[in-house]
């Protein structure tokens, strides 16, 4: 059951009110008992490369049932926000390796922006806590950066995370960086085009190697409707921009690292190298760091674990 | 700011009774403020055929903004539990004119069970708004009767509400169901592969056909978003079975209709007939009507009014 933030807030400043009254008229005893539970932060969940917020629907599903304020997030371009190159649905496809997206200006900054409004819709009685999936580290990091007030909690679900190296497109150079299961996905050349395609709209070979890398742990058919959901184009400049982050400002909120122990998109070593950079660069304020048994995407194959983590995360405080 | 519902109604209680105890102490009068406003009840969203919950992301997050609790489903064969001929995926969709549905197991009464499900996790202090869209008013109407005494009203979005008619079949066949904007759509012999099939694959001249019939009051680039979320097949036996409304559960219940006056697909003669055929059929209960100026899809032409509109729903009790 949902109550509006503000109104939630004065309900409970209220409740403890009423209760100091009762303890100090001496009739306390029972008390205790009605100051309900901390619902606890509220969680926002911003998805990676060529999907979105749907990746997150049966782990969100589950969190509301629970009582978990979430709130996933379409970044520009992406979800609800995407466009598309027109070649992606003529016939055969045909220029579709050449045409330009239409989200070039759509730069890292735009996305943290982005997160940032939705931040400031849900500054609670707790701050919010941000959980960022793959590229959608990077665009949290921005936004801790731009605005580390409005958040609680970072939480990186085998995500970008430049600290020490600048961007994802340099982390993804990195030999850590390297697996066995580098499949041709990319269509055309990035750099031209203006973004990292890929084909959603692709013929079944191409969606099982889209699968092998980002998906193997579940089978095709629960993979599909994953698929059906994502759009073609990374805008580039979210994969070459560099979140900047500060040791003052990103790196003095708490941040936890999920690692995906079977991915293969972002290898585990790479994972690791990311955290092991953050520790470094703020050696003060070290990564809390937790593991699923999952591949690139744990809201498909791990739901009830990560939901449990993310829900530990947000009534732990 | 989400709270579980059962501690939100201990919540509630236990404030309510400490409210009390003050004011048996007589320090009651800063308590009433303390007593947190109804948060009402909550609204459970079942979207129309191919559609799934994606289709009120728009919708829901602005609800969500105004504390309103929001699930929406995602029905049998639909959105995440959709499965797909394989010939979808192939070259040139070789085969996808016959190839026999994964779906055909999938009735209308299993549908409803699902939502039956759905609203069993959400009892509150005050039974839930159950909304349906288009063929998704075929769905709640069965899960009505299946089980009245979990919903607190039934709101119908452009729905179908088979009452003196069977079926949406039956009703779609009707003179009031005609408009000029038919398109051809369809793709093969329903009765033969189990299902009413789109292509949400298909070329752009498809996909402009497909929008004009039910998204002709937004751009293009907004509409495709919605086609890419959108799966073929429509379980047969949802389009052709009845849910076979009784005066005595069914009819019992609270019920609301919002009109939507250009809708090409849902003809807004059907839809009065509809009404007028419920209201025929349990004369003491009639339905409340609203109206929106919106095609098919309100929830992507129209959202802050439908917003409003569900809003008040589960506000006003």
């Amino acid at each position: 059951m949902n109550m509006p933030p503000s109104d939630a807030r004065v309900g409970r400043r209220e409740l403890l009110l009423l209760a100091g009254a009762l303890a100090s008229s001496g009739a306390a005893t029972a008390s205790s008992p009605a100051v309900p539970p901390n619902p606890g932060a509220h969680l926002i969940l911003v998805h990676g490369a060529w999907h979105s917020s749907y990746c997150w629907c049966l782990v969100a599903d589950r969190l509301r049932a629970q009582g978990v304020a979430v709130t996933a997030i379409d970044l520009p371009g992406h979800g609800i926000n995407a466009r598309y190159p027109t070649s992606y649905f003529v016939e055969r496809q045909a220029g579709f390796v050449t045409e330009p997206t239409p989200l070039g200006d759509i730069t890292l900054e735009v996305a943290a922006a982005a997160v940032i409004g939705v931040l400031e819709q849900h500054q609670g009685d707790t701050k919010p806590v941000l959980v960022g999936h793959s590229l959608g580290g990077s665009v949290i990091t921005r936004a801790a950066e731009m605005a580390p007030d409005l958040i609680g909690r970072l939480v990186y679900l085998s995500a970008f995370l430049p600290t020490l190296q600048p961007s994802p497109a340099v982390l993804y150079a990195l030999p850590e960086a390297r697996t066995p299961f580098d499949a041709s996905l990319t269509i055309g050349d990035a750099t031209r085009i203006g973004a990292v395609r890929f084909n959603p709209r692709g013929t079944l070979d191409y969606l099982r190697s889209l699968q092998s890398v980002f998906y193997q742990d579940i089978p095709q058919e629960r993979f599909l409707p994953f698929a059906g959901a994502m759009s073609p184009d990374l805008p580039l400049r979210l994969w070459t921009d560099a979140p900047q982050a500060s040791a003052a400002r990103w790196g003095r909120l708490r941040r936890t690292y999920i690692h995906c122990t079977q991915d293969r998109a972002i290898s585990p070593a790479l994972q690791q190298r990311m955290v092991q950079d953050a520790d470094r660069f703020t050696p003060g304020n070290r990564t809390a760091v937790m593991a699923l048994d999952s591949s690139h995407s744990p809201f498909a194959s791990q739901v009830e674990p990560l939901a449990s983590a993310l829900q530990g995360m947000v009534r732990g405080g």
